[in-house]
């Protein structure tokens, strides 16, 4: 597939001024509306494909398909007018392929519907999405067990309610950390992401044998959902919920860093970078923007999500709008989240520590930094139980 | 422990007025505030056993708590008073357990915090309405498997984007129902609800050794969380996620319910009842209530659980708000949902089913009523799908 | 009205204690369910006096119902347990009128239905709950004027992105929040609160000519809302926006003071109280237990409104569950408001203030104290824009 | 200014493809990333000609930046990347303005902070998106009025809680609609849309006079704030709510067609153009894909608007987070609202009224068709009132 972006003009650009934490991280390319297409074809090939080998279409239509789903060019500007007017792009891509098809479009779509290429669409985009998220988690993981077991027996101030309580160590205060991250991780990993396949009402009437939708889910490797879920959204809500969990988890990372670098404290700083946290009005200022970017993520994710735990309600064998409500939520969660598990990762593994802040601090209220035998132990055990689980 | 009521007055009433679906329903009683105060005496009393086993407070110790926290008389008003002061209702608890203590009070919450007590109430109550959710799932998931199978073949309009598509069996669209059910099942069953401890600032220090969570955990019936989670919020987050799940896959089945129900089309009926689905003005009119009030609850459970989500930023040791802001989103979460849930194994179990006007609506647009075998190829994948899964 | 309370047992109470925010604050008792019945019952007289009065119904019947309405004993939990049967409150009020009321009770609900009833009596809720928040927001703002007075010149840090900025002065801080709750206050004042009325669909008939909707309106207190709006639910989405930006502007307030508060900052604190911000743990610690509620409410009334924003899609002549969704969270947003209106009229009452620390603060950065004019004259626009304003 | 986009790559596009409800309508020109880009420059020029109208910069600094600002070639990419290092678009994109900018460029943002220019942007899109809302909800208000007019006496069947009630007239429903909707313009055209201007920590020093904020505000055809609102966030989030009132009133208009365009029911259609409607599985079924998109939208708006309500809470003189967290949902909620608007007036102005279906389904449940002078009365209320409205 080529594109055509020459028809581009000035309004149509999404280079994330509006939503710098994604800017230039490697979950933008794998939703733009460009893989959305490649989504799309690599269905209807997939699908192609498995109907040729349960013998639901000729022999050689697979590759026929395959083919014409490979080499064609899309004009994405095309096919947004056009799926304003059958409300998918389904509709106006099958024009497409078939205007330029000939043969090769004959054996193109059958059996299926619209919902059944979009949603599977979707979901190798979330797939995609999900192993880059899963990495950045990782290398998020592996910072903070460093800086739990290096900080173990660090002491500074515990603070509730926003007052100093008693002492613990940094040590715990990362490990606590790292167990809310590994439990964000462990929530995204066991999303599941199938395949959607199941025709005009979803019967699968004209597709093939009701196991033509687990070699297609195969073929694509996603997961088979048994039976088609049109009407069944709780791979999307899940999914939604998995990433508000992951942004709240790196928020509360960012928003402690946040505190720990004010002025007056000054335990913690972000790693500093060329012309990173510069300031308009004061040059010399250096923000902690890397937690400022987590924090607005963290701050739009669980709204955005919640429309998609809002669309379960799907009427009959496809919603009257709950579906199309999915796409762009859905799709700026997996961007967000991208963007918040790669910023989080710089932010954990070149985090600036002073311990003598941190015990400066502690003198403030007049505690003194014994007895932190406790928090030792915790941190003990919270590696121990992070290095327990599966990597 | 016995409660005192007399000074209740007009105000302080709970009925369910403003929140009818969960009314009469068991998991009323389970979430109430005098089984919140109970929560908190259990685990006042949990904590002093297990803490007189480790050898931290002396032997005696646990059963004079014990006894102590049974045999105590609480004014939840007095207590609401002193929370509004204290922040939390467990210092005015203290309070009134140590003025009526004396002996019996001196080991009293030996080294634990608030949140130590409030959370492990709290996941007392959500365990025992989990428990009570679940089974009324299970009769959900019964009734609609039993639907399912009988009307596999019975045919019907698919309708997608509000029209008719082509024609499904009713048993595909029960078994739609099934699985989703099943899902919201399987993800609010394997939520993990664990006992909270921690102490001051979540280190432990002064409760014992660090095995003591364990120990606690085991001796209230909940689970071990390793460490303490006073801002690792992922249980009461991944709580309110499973819970929208739930009400949304209700709130699907009673949408459906209510679209079929609709006087042109007639497929079903709710369950009669004397006195259901009554109006004020037109005494003869029968409303599918039990519908409406699933769905009642499925447009308010989604941005409830979206507010524990929000909460997973928690600040530092104890956050300076967000704690606070989920005791009522995750009580009404539980109540409503249980009280959805109730209400969806009345509507499932009773539903009402008319093949033949299915069949008349079909010929309305025009379709024949054969080559439905698809349909009930995946029925019957459904319905193995389903009791392969675990019960 | 009289109620019986003898059978609430332990199950029922609301005291507050998942909710401190709002506990013995003055907006409790006008949102409680004998509130609202004692609301619903106000209606049913109000509507008999004006069809009295417009000749509907026979001379005296306004008076006899008005008699049953005010003599009547009702049972809140029946009453609640008839709502989950017939779907709302009114058909079991009716009942139960009815069965004591004899001759009195033959033109009650003349030609009403239940949704007139119910919506007019959260709207008079709302009314009386609107006044105590409106008197609380001018406690509010009449202690930040003084605020912003008299710190007009004290120097303090400006902190941007969570770090020291060029130098601001306090009253500047103040005028900022006194503008903001200005702005909320304005919202809310400027919220229509309409009397309900309009029979079984909307359509006046068998209640009176049009013009009763203006009579019945004008008898309650409440705005006319020109025709019925059983499904143009604007009045409560509105009122829900302004609750939301009331606790929202009170939560920056809130969360400024709790930044200001720690102790490495020392700022502000909280005015003192016997027993307040007390500790289970810490018996010495002293947190600032007034921001903590006020923020507890500011992160729970936007997603409890916005359920109220998407009820506005409520279909045809009465929706099937999105009405249903909004009496629990329209109650909710009235009360946290309230709570927390109340709770920040407390604590701008009596802020603390320590100039001398902001000077130390400032100190930190090197930031010189001088050329404060320009904060000066901000503060002087602000206040004179704040008392030009209607009061 | 210019726009470099020969660098998009496939990687950037933003056609539509996840929203298809905005595709190609008005709104999108008015708030891409090269309108922001070009209210920042606006803003830049603005500021500097009112500093030389009041003597801060010299003669001619006026015009030497607004010429800069004019002819400056942006590249939004390299933009965006700026914008992650710095938090915010302003930092690289002074810094480009600087680069060519020699002379031009000294009196270039003298005192001004980013968030000046950012969210001074941000009002003038919403400002120019706010006329188009507003023009195409007149066409929706008029074509509505009409159809009220026209229908005030056609009977057809009301509808409560999903079932029949008593009839009401078809011009009744749309006279409510009507109302509706001009609630929903009201509320977005009272929005105020300030301009913003404060400096460093919003205190103004260095910019000038605090007049100098109103001259500013005057050049941008802005409103003038009094004092800057950096942390005053009531206009974003009073914006948020008015535009989820719209999507939400035009919202319950589409869910009527949908439900009115069943089948079974038949009384309303949409109106068809070539391509509309359209199913890639069934190439004659004619969805009410209008109707579809707008409720798209309808489903989003409201979680997003969320957002925005939640930034209330904003830290000291500029947050940590929710800030940078309004502007992709604020935009968003621009776009959807505008893209509904538009539909919506597509929508109404095309409706396919039949009468005859409307008097069949009546007679389904034996309703009698006379007795419809109350609804036409209210008709004539609801017209009166509408018509006597500032237009």
């Amino acid at each position: 597939m080529t594109t055509e972006t020459s028809r581009i003009g000035d309004a149509g650009t999404d280079a994330g001024l509006f939503s710098p934490v994604r800017v230039g991280t490697a979950v933008e390319a794998v939703v733009s509306e460009v893989a959305f297409v490649r989504g799309m074809l690599d269905a209807e090939a997939a699908l192609a494909r498995v109907q040729e080998r349960l013998g639901v279409v000729p022999e050689g239509a697979g590759e026929a398909v395959t083919r014409l789903c490979g080499g064609v060019s899309v004009d994405v500007w095309a096919l947004a007018r056009g799926a304003r007017d059958a409300g998918n792009p389904v509709v106006p891509l099958l024009d497409a392929l078939r205007a330029v098809g000939g043969d090769e479009a004959v054996h193109l779509h059958r059996g299926a519907t619209s919902q059944d290429i979009v949603d599977t669409a979707l979901m190798l985009m979330a797939a995609r999405a999900k192993e880059i998220i899963l990495a950045d988690l990782t290398r998020v993981l592996d910072a903070l067990a460093g800086v739990a077991d290096a900080h173990r027996s660090t002491p500074m101030p515990g603070r509730t309610l926003g007052k100093h309580a008693v002492p613990i160590t940094f040590g715990l205060k990362a490990a606590g950390w790292l167990l809310l991250v590994r439990d964000a991780r462990d929530a995204l990993r066991h999303t599941i992401l199938p395949a959607q396949l199941g025709g005009a009402a979803g019967t699968m009437a004209g597709l093939g044998p009701a196991t033509l939708i687990d070699a297609y889910a195969g073929e694509l490797g996603l997961a088979s959902p048994v039976t088609p879920w049109h009407t069944r959204r709780t791979p999307v809500a899940t999914l939604g919920a998995a990433l508000a969990t992951t942004t709240g988890a790196l928020g509360k990372i960012a928003g402690d860093v946040v505190l720990m670098a004010q002025d007056e404290i000054g335990e913690l700083a972000e790693p500093p970078a060329p012309g990173r946290g510069g300031s308009s009005a004061m040059p010399h200022k250096r923000n902690p923007v890397l937690s400022v970017l987590i924090t607005s993520a963290a701050q739009q994710v669980p709204a955005l999500a919640q429309i998609l735990q809002a669309s379960l309600t799907a009427a009959h064998e496809r919603p009257t709008g709950t579906w199309h409500a999915e796409w762009l939520p859905l799709r700026e969660c997996l961007r967000l989240t991208g963007g918040a598990a790669r910023t989080a990762a710089e932010l954990c593994e070149g985090l600036e520590i002073a311990p003598e802040r941190m015990d400066a601090n502690l003198r403030i209220t007049g505690h003194l930094t014994g007895g932190l035998g406790a928090s030792e132990d915790l941190v003990a055990r919270a590696l121990e139980e992070y290095r327990a689980s599966p990597p």
